[in-house]
């Protein structure tokens, strides 16, 4: 089982669906990928939280088997918060408040125990401090998973672009592939963004599943169709969270070890959509992973 | 191979895509049905056309291996006519043209030499048509699939019902399953229209794919996906008439069958989709529809 490095936001969500409203929970890319990660790999955890974040929160990370000392507490300041409400279709959603806070000036700090970590995960966030991270290892990890958004591409292109060229992998929704590439055509815009670096691109269709390209080979993972969505918020980053822990802890990187992370990041995302926040995916089984990965299974196979 | 009955409208399509305007050319449900059953089928047309219609178009679809006795030919009357326009995404499209036509006061004529027929396609028509054919054969067929639009949700919906009722197969949009049962998740709206009639419930996603219900149990097909999309037209009617005649090839109406069968259907699908109107279906060779069939199986094949 390799180590990972994480980056991304451990903030607050606010989140109203057409069947629940929270107040403010535990969120963030970084906590749907550490969680999703940690039951592959060893995830070591890289951001900021304010004063006003929970001990507990901390601890509930660790003792999921998150590494923390990359978790800064700036004691003065305010946590990310994110507010978001979803429409009837659950498909679409709005957002009601991005506050950064702390974000606003994050610096990402690598402990010298995070040092020759093999996996690294770009959890979304600023392109810029995606490439700090990366430039801030002294070794040259085996993989880089990177996933953005759009938000980039409208305000800072060119650095997303300096930062999408360093990485092996990015994960990207299909509306997001179509902006950055130009490109209708998912396969036309696939090879597209692999001319940018990457060597594999997945693209993330929500309910309808998610492809893997590489070179001339695509490979296609159904999302699992479920009676019950009751909270699609972090599903992208368990995704991200589910595909680069598998890697880690198989510690392979080729096409085939690539697909099967594929159908585990889709069964990681299942269990997240099921429950609010990140209840879905916070204490999982190693069995209803084993169940939920063998579904997947059965759904596409025939003789 | 067992005997098919195809009733669906043999028609007149203008297409205008981003890259491509047509002229009149041969189209309709029906023609896309048999076209894509009568490379594992007889299928056997029920339709009507005017006086308009090339002969010529006749002679198209008997060369492919179509029965022609059941297509009534109203020599004062106009042949029915669509027009329509796909959007830039090539997902949306704008009907700018609906003649009906002959199909105004189509009453369904089943020749003799169809009665006996075990598999029949009831292609997207009124159900009150649809409901006709039904009950103009003399015997009970194995297994009827029938295909059904929001329009008739919109215009009959006791008559779309009662038709429903009394089929084996509906295929069916995400769209319009959500509208039928007035339940936005998918498996729990395939779970109210099988409550309907229907054994088996098919939800067609376009370029997301398709799944297969029955009773508890799902399967997912994926749709191709394709670096160039010309024209979609169509491709539902192919996707029905690729299902069914593969049964009627097999003879076989098990689930495990179905599995296959909705693999075929997508892969008759993809071809129609690649070139305009009717083109991509018209003359494919064998070793063609079975290199397709094997990309879906590398698609979402994994170890």
């Amino acid at each position: 089982m390799a180590k990972t490095v994480v980056v991304g936001s451990i903030a607050f969500d606010a989140i109203e669906t057409p069947f629940e409203k929270t107040d403010k929970i535990i969120g963030g890319a970084g906590t749907y990928i550490c969680f999703a990660s940690a039951y592959f790999s060893n995830p070591h955890a890289v951001a900021v939280v304010g004063g006003d974040f929970p001990k507990e929160y901390i601890a509930k990370l660790q003792n999921a088997g998150v590494s923390v000392e990359g978790i800064q507490v700036k004691s003065d300041e305010k946590t990310f918060f994110w507010s978001g409400k979803y429409l009837d279709n659950m498909n679409q959603r709005e957002t009601l408040v991005t506050e950064l806070n702390v974000l606003e000036h994050f610096d990402p700090i690598i402990p010298d125990s995070y040092q020759g970590v093999e996996y690294v995960i770009l959890g979304n966030l600023s392109p810029v401090v995606q490439r700090q991270v990366i430039e801030r290892l002294k070794k040259k990890p085996k993989l880089i998973v990177m996933d953005t958004m759009n938000f980039w591409m409208d305000i800072m292109l060119d650095e997303l672009k300096k930062t999408i060229s360093m990485v092996d992998v990015i994960t990207i929704n299909d509306d997001e592939a179509r902006q950055l590439s130009g490109e209708y055509s998912i396969p036309v815009a696939a090879q597209k963004i692999m001319e940018m670096g990457p060597q594999y691109v997945i693209i993330k269709k929500g309910e309808h599943g998610a492809l893997l390209f590489h070179k001339k080979e695509i490979f296609y993972a159904p999302a699992m169709p479920l009676y019950s969505v009751i909270d699609p918020t972090g599903a992208g980053d368990t995704f991200a969270g589910g595909f680069a822990g598998y890697l880690a802890q198989q510690d392979k990187t080729d096409f085939e070890t690539m697909k099967k992370a594929l159908v585990v990041a889709s069964a990681m995302a299942s269990f997240t959509c099921e429950k609010m926040g990140t209840a879905g995916i916070e204490s999982l089984s190693d069995e209803q992973i084993e169940e939920r990965i063998n579904a997947f299974k059965t759904l596409t196979a025939y003789s």
